[in-house]
């Protein structure tokens, strides 16, 4: 009945996680009536701490993944269940995990076109309803938790349904990464800031290697020595063979950047501490030709097989690498989750590659047989005009790269933007650590002021009320 | 390529709106992706006084019901526009009028799934945003209107679309009709109250009619000697036709409640003025027997051949009487838009009959081949919990029996209730005339003080953004 999730700090156990897991009744379709299947998403729940007579519900909005990742990197809110009285719940995101309308058809063209931001939203707006007693005056205020398209999702709940949600931490939310409100190329632009913080040489290597990599490929018996080389489980040998090695590199260096924590951690992927400057090391000096790729091959390897346990490096998952469990997302990403990404070679370190909507839109139909809706989530969610909202804090770590769809400056003193200067990927929302920068340890703490102010507003207006 | 509807007052023309009919593509499933037809909705739209550098727009979230009706009737957005150098936009609902789907098979069982509140809405969104140029920061402010279920999509709309829309007059909209939300017996103890205004001998003929007409079609010979004095379409035989006449005779009291204006008016159906005082006088004494069956006869002669083109009553039609084209609203009330309703026989002049909602789920599943969904409608669009929301007046005559669904107190100083003691369903929103109450000429004042305020607030806001 309860299941437990350990936190390991250099080998010690430093936290347990308890939970048991729950199932609940959602419709397929909750904004038509043309399909009236229901099925059933999963939730993990404490409430071990929880004052029945009034204690808040810490509810994470599910994301691209299994729930149990999102429950173990997020310690923030196991940490301060206890002095809140809170229950702790954890939603699945529809169509992940193991939260799946059609069992293991639900990816099928044929099934998963109820796989949106929209739906999972209305999920988790009927199972609040649920844990706050069916009611028009509840007395548990809810609390919505959110990191990357999690965070989107959590600022979401509270815009779109305030009545259900008092207030909302959304860590690392890409909400501007829509058409038309970023440029394409922000996001590599701080891949490349975050390497270049652990040296400039790493940077310049990374630059050149597309080339160097393209040209060594080009001469046959140079694949067998790659192959070799870096442990890759296939040899590269078409063009669409090297292009799927240039992708999966590419997503390499993304990871790391956004995932560059202080302390060693397994989220996405095992990874020593401070990934970046630690694969940095083997490119921190000017390196050409087969050097060159050897040092790349230094960063693929601690990328891979940082726990030693892998058997060699299966580069044909392109940008599929690691423990998110994220299939669903190439089809988000295709219909409502437009987020244009490009790259110059110049301000980042990448081969150079425009953003074309057209071709984008044709490759997606290829794939899933959907068009992707350029302007769907700026016109469902608000895009830059955000000022009708309320409670809903927006963290951001400087060296993440999706900090450049972030929300950075408060737009008002109830949507309040708070920047981490020297952190990655939301980690403000994960267990705390000694090695936790000083600028963690604030962000959690003006996060827990405006949890306690939305809590005490929930409850005084619960108060006045006749 | 212009259209014109002309308001009479006396038989004079009063008032001429002139409009474009235009049309606008739509997503079939704005919330998913497995179906991905478009189809178009007609709005009408004049911008004859627009200030293109900026003036306002105004946007009727359109109702159950072709929209050049509610053009017609909404002469208030018609009458402020010159002085705002507003634009004027009707927007009509999808599966009604002319904005079907698939094209005559709309209303069947197999495609008409896809008639909801959330998907009219965001086919709103769309519109608006296309209106106001696909953009992240528009130029000109959008203010909703709606009278009745449109009324609730005006104040939905902003509550779900606020980065859309500036602020909304919901005119008598019954956002708090759904279930647990309201004692199911207010709407016809209001009707009756309305009555009873008219005269208390009313009310008493008609609580006993129900009896006496049902012992006096017990006789099957009377059925002739009513068809003929009543000129009914057709006779009243079985035990369902008699069933039938009763649902029309309820949902006509109702309706002469509804629509009991000040002027002679041919919303819904052309009537007198004052229609429930006019009716009324018929049964100012106390009647019995054959009597009070011609009295009521009398009544049913106002409602239905008011302008003498009425060959004869189709009772038969039971509570689709009147000009509303609202097929799809049975669907609607039998998927998300449950408003219970009951009668007592005391507190109102009707039949008793509880409210069973299992009995109505099997109805509509028998009807639709659908069950309801009991709460979700207050769980997508908050119910009693509101306070989050802003820039929305509720206005509500007490003369109409929606009023008991409506908000009759402010919520905030932003969700302002205003209460006309007088007036009947959504009169504020009507073309003004001679014979409007003095209620009616301060809630348009107050209407726009709201536009105003809401127009200044969207100005001052772009000017302060860099």
């Amino acid at each position: 009945m309860w299941s437990y999730i350990i936190v390991l700090f250099l080998g010690s156990v430093v936290a347990e996680y308890k939970y048991e897991t729950k199932w609940f009744k959602v419709p397929l379709d909750h904004f038509g009536y043309q399909r009236n299947e229901t099925f059933n998403i999963k939730y993990l729940v404490n409430d071990d701490n929880w004052d029945r007579g009034g204690g808040p519900i810490f509810f994470y909005t599910g994301n691209e993944g299994q729930i149990e990742l999102f429950a173990q990197h997020t310690g923030f809110m196991w940490e301060i269940a206890p002095q809140y009285r809170a229950k702790v719940v954890f939603a699945e995101h529809r169509y992940y995990g193991a939260s799946m309308p059609f069992g293991n058809k639900s990816l099928d063209n044929e099934h998963i076109g109820y796989l949106t931001s929209a739906q999972a939203l209305a999920d988790y707006a009927d199972l609040v309803d649920f844990l706050q007693g069916d009611s028009n005056r509840p007395s548990y205020p809810v609390i919505a938790f959110g990191g990357s398209y999690g965070g989107m999702l959590a600022a979401y709940f509270r815009i779109k349904y305030p009545h259900l949600v008092a207030g909302a931490i959304a860590a690392s939310a890409p909400i501007h990464m829509y058409p038309g409100m970023v440029p394409c190329e922000v996001f590599h632009r701080i891949v490349t800031s975050s390497f270049r913080i652990a040296n400039d040489k790493c940077v310049e290597n990374i630059r050149k290697s597309w080339t160097v990599l393209r040209t060594f490929l080009g001469t046959q018996n140079n694949s067998e020595w790659l192959q070799k080389n870096w442990n890759l489980c296939d040899p590269v040998k078409s063009p669409s063979d090297i292009n799927k090695l240039m992708e999966f590199l590419q997503s390499m260096y993304e990871t790391l950047a956004m995932v560059n924590y202080p302390f060693s951690s397994d989220f996405l992927m095992p990874l020593p501490a401070q990934p970046v400057r630690s694969v940095c090391q083997y490119l921190n000096q000017t390196l050409t030709g087969q050097k060159l790729i050897e040092g790349i091959g230094k960063v693929v390897e601690t990328f891979t097989n940082y726990n030693g346990k892998s058997k060699c490096v299966d580069y044909k998952k392109g940008d599929d690498y690691g423990n998110l469990d994220a299939e669903g997302w190439g089809y988000q990403a295709c219909t409502e989750m437009i987020m244009p990404m490009c790259t110059t070679g110049k301000q980042d370190m990448f081969e150079p590659s425009p953003w074309n909507f057209t071709q984008y839109a044709e490759d997606c139909h290829k794939k899933y047989n959907v068009y992707p809706r350029e302007n769907a989530a700026r016109i469902e969610y608000g895009g830059e005009r955000l000022r009708a909202a309320s409670n809903i804090v927006f963290s951001n770590g400087l060296l993440d790269p999706w900090a450049g769809g972030g929300i950075l400056n408060s737009i008002s003193n109830t949507l309040t933007a708070v920047v981490l200067i020297d952190t990655a990927h939301h980690l403000d929302l994960m267990p705390s650590n000694p090695l936790d920068p000083a600028t963690v340890r604030m962000a959690r703490d003006i996060h827990k002021q405006n949890i306690d102010k939305w809590i005490r507003e929930f409850r005084e207006y619960n108060k006045s009320k006749p």
